[in-house]
């Protein structure tokens, strides 16, 4: 396994997550050549525009054919279909992906040809737009960037993938790919579902009253930025961490019951302290 | 009545709200004086420091006594017992609050005396943080500025509480109380408790496995920043607004359960749908 330096890469899937990661390896001289594929011809032609690749390959298994390291950055479905498919076409190589979900991917990888190296990977940075279009050279600097390496993955492999994750500076935390989905649940899927939920509610009351969006601040502007993320992306995640985003929604709903009883009682007693602890938890993670 | 540049305006509570409005007006010398108090007294110091107001006062009514325009900028609940507390001690002068509920601050201002002019205010700007130290002449820039006059408010009256929104940069938007309090349940009360539920669930995984903080991206951030606010305002608000909330909250629990259950069921046929109209709905606000 070559250094990065020295390293071909390819990227499957030239979007936001892919395309930034291109331009951030060719900005920083960080390997030898990048090599892009994406099914989307605009999204090919950008790619070369804005210096995303040095290449452009006809197919995946073209891109990925002379390749050291093949980055699959396509939506979490998308990527277990890639691994499927690419298997025994790629050569001795390492394999890294940038879906959001890990225990789906990493079960996909483990089925990969012996000579092929593997590690899952989720960069912890992102937009509320996607494509090639918002991509960003800057997108991955200071970002948790989580690697779920295989049981049969080497030491080597995971040091390559480190200074990858490392070259477009963002900080590699290593964890197991279960405990990623169940924490993630928690901290990202659920959050998306809640700004989904509000922005549905808010869109029936502005329907019959579309003062209603006069009157959003940025509050209801933060709060719902997640609910324009890409469907797609997000579809393909729920759908993979299915039974965490479940457990993890009913627990949100349990709190938003109880918290919503207080108020319909008007108890303030039961109100003021759980809000206030509520508030404690938030300014001890963002001070 | 007189015109707001040889107006002494009053204002009642030097917190973000109130402090920011007294350095608006003193920096654009919109006014003759800002006369302040506050009941805490490192924010009557802090005041004075900032130039948010030319002098302090000692009480409310002493505040009140001279003023020509009396702006009442504390939580709901305490504008509310103001307005009782003062009533007989004002002079002939117009009254605004700055409160996020409408329909309770109203009502109490119907029952001043005759001689006194009252319009119901709630300007859209704030921040995550409180108090007169994170407070901005610039907050009310180009912030839509809600104002709900009575029966019994004259034109005149009127008319210098838009002078006076419009001097501190915002713009001033006529609604009806009851109307008002029902939109903004939607738009702000809601997106307030659902950040407070989503926090508390993260913080009870969080509090078994510590690595789900460090996961936390944008994405959480935005989504839970509402729970950061200050919980006396927002207890206040949740309590003076109870009807409304209950229907809209119940409204967002009702969408939040049907993404949970195509969840549950795997059901990409009707996720899919449903997300990408309500991606159409976001990106419609704001495009």
């Amino acid at each position: 396994m070559p250094a990065l330096k020295t390293a071909r890469v390819c990227i499957i899937g030239l979007g936001l997550m892919g395309g930034s990661l291109g331009m951030a390896l060719r900005s920083g001289q960080a390997c030898q050549q990048v090599i892009g594929m994406d099914v989307l011809e605009p999204a090919r032609a950008q790619a070369v525009a804005v210096g995303a690749v040095d290449e452009i390959a006809d197919t995946a298994e073209q891109a990925a054919r002379q390749a050291d390291v093949v980055v699959l950055a396509t939506p979490v479905r998308a990527i277990i279909q890639l691994l499927a498919r690419l298997g025994s076409h790629l050569p001795p190589c390492l394999v890294l992906d940038l879906g959001s979900t890990k225990a789906a991917i990493v079960q996909a990888m483990a089925g990969l040809p012996g000579h092929v190296q593997t590690v899952g990977g989720h960069p912890l940075c992102g937009k509320e737009k996607a494509g090639i279009v918002v991509a960003d050279p800057a997108l991955y600097k200071g970002a948790t960037f989580c690697l779920t390496p295989l049981e049969r993955t080497t030491a080597e492999a995971l040091s390559l993938a480190q200074e990858l994750v490392r070259a477009v500076g963002a900080r590699p935390l290593l964890v197991d790919a279960e405990r990623h989905d169940r924490l993630v649940a928690a901290i990202s899927h659920v959050p998306y579902l809640m700004a989904a939920a509000l922005t549905a509610a808010a869109g029936e009351v502005a329907a019959e009253d579309p003062l209603a969006w006069q009157l959003a601040a940025s509050g209801f502007r933060d709060a719902s930025r997640l609910a324009g993320s890409d469907v797609t992306m997000m579809v393909d995640i729920l759908l993979t961490n299915g039974a965490h985003v479940t457990t993890a929604t009913r627990s949100a709903m349990r709190r938003l019951a109880q918290l919503l009883a207080a108020v319909e009682k008007r108890d303030e007693k039961a109100l003021r302290p759980v809000l206030a602890q509520i508030q404690r938890t938030r300014r001890e993670v963002y001070p």
